[in-house]
């Protein structure tokens, strides 16, 4: 393996800039590796080991095959990988990135239907940002958009978190939350900001019609600014004397409230 | 400070069974301190920093007032913390740990009344386990029962993921989780355990009656053993291609649902 090339890939883990830059992104273990859409995948490195392994998955078989691979050695695979076990595998993946909030809203196909969308305002764990994207995609999300204060959702443990949900979730990273937001509305989605002091229970609103969820940092919560293009500022109701939630729990809490409530409507309960 | 002390302190950091033996604990830093009830709290470290401080907060304050402490240095502070940037201050805090089942319930005054009980089995990630027991008291549960093959739950970790919650909610640790749960289902509970082939989805189950949750590893989900415990397997409905949820997250979407529930249920909705 050219050293330029394992330069490159650790790099691509360490640095958001570079990231940004080359629209690509590293996907490292068989399990997130078999998640892969083929179309993305750029390059492609295996070890020996793997390679010889009785263990080899049949979707990373029919990958490899696809798109061809590079073998590389233990040595070298301990080298580019960001995990203290390695487990044989790593792909350089092409970032999708939707054009804006319409090239979002394409990909999601969300404008005919009751589209439901996560908003995340700096959201600064890495792990948070990758299980509320995993929990939006399992709650029946068309998509999420992220600001630039949030973790990049390309660094290696938000991907790790995501399990596999960036593959498939179309997520705009974007300095326009607020813009966007304001652009929904217009567009006759419902706004709900989880805010500790909001004014409604979250399974008292209605999340059935096109709705955006908006959480906010881990400490501050949401920005005044951004609540302010909320049409509803909502809450979790909570006992004992726990002051908040966890980002991503609060997410998927109120999600999950929405996937009930879509759900029941199409049961007519 | 004695040399001893310092020894001790950084070991009951990083050593579960000492932290059995002991029955003590550490808990770092201003947020955190400030949430102790000052009747658990053994021996209080704080910085010369932080005692000059006009951020001192009042909570803090009455704490040090009423249990006394000890001034450490800076450098003393750096040696004794597990975190990369020391907060000035450091309690070493004794364990509730009920006495059992029985204890536990005494603690959590559940039998008369509808208790909800979550029981996490296996649960490895420190962040999951913490998180989980900040949900099931925010979500109004009355305990908690760990299996040993959690993380234990007075790791560093454990303790900031709850974010106080460790110190009001009864947390029971037991090699006997099986027997706890076919223990509450003599008691009248209906024990719900979480399985990603579940018959029933989660939603739709009556969980306003006494009941206890059931949460799986991260890979693996619940034992078949713990399962056979079970009234009820239930499910979360998803959609996309996630296979799972994270299991803080699907601890917490079950027990809002319950909180949901029983909210309903008062309101006569």
């Amino acid at each position: 393996m050219e050293g330029r090339k394992k330069k490159f890939i650790k790099e691509l883990m360490e640095k958001p800039r570079l990231r940004r830059e080359s629209g690509l992104y590293v996907v490292d273990g068989p399990k997130m590796c078999g998640e892969l859409p083929a179309e993305l995948v750029e390059e492609l490195y295996v070890s020996e080991e793997l390679i010889g392994s009785h263990h080899l998955a049949e979707k990373l078989k029919t990958l490899m095959a696809q798109k061809g691979f590079e073998t590389v050695s233990a040595k070298e695979m301990k080298q580019i990988s960001d995990t203290v076990t390695p487990q044989g595998i790593i792909a350089v993946v092409r970032q999708r990135r939707p054009r804006g909030l319409s090239g979002l809203l394409k990909e999601a196909s969300a404008e005919g239907e009751a589209g439901l969308i996560l908003g995340l305002e700096c959201v600064q764990d890495p792990g948070n940002v990758g299980t509320a994207l995993r929990s939006a995609e399992a709650a029946g999300a068309c998509a999420v958009i992220c600001d630039r204060g949030c973790a990049d959702i390309y660094s290696p443990k938000v991907v790790r978190s995501t399990m596999g949900a960036i593959f498939r979730l179309p997520v705009l990273q974007t300095e326009e939350l607020i813009t966007a937001a304001s652009a929904l509305r217009e567009k006759g989605f419902r706004v709900y900001a989880a805010h500790l002091k909001g004014s409604r229970d979250h399974d008292l609103c209605d999340l059935k019609g096109p709705s955006l969820i908006l959480i906010g940092n881990e400490s501050r919560g949401l920005s005044e600014e951004l609540c302010n293009e909320a049409t509803d500022r909502i809450r979790i109701p909570m006992s004992g004397r726990t002051e908040s939630l966890n980002a991503a729990v609060a997410a998927s809490v109120i999600l999950f409230e929405a996937a009930r409530q879509r759900r029941s409507k199409e049961q007519n309960l």
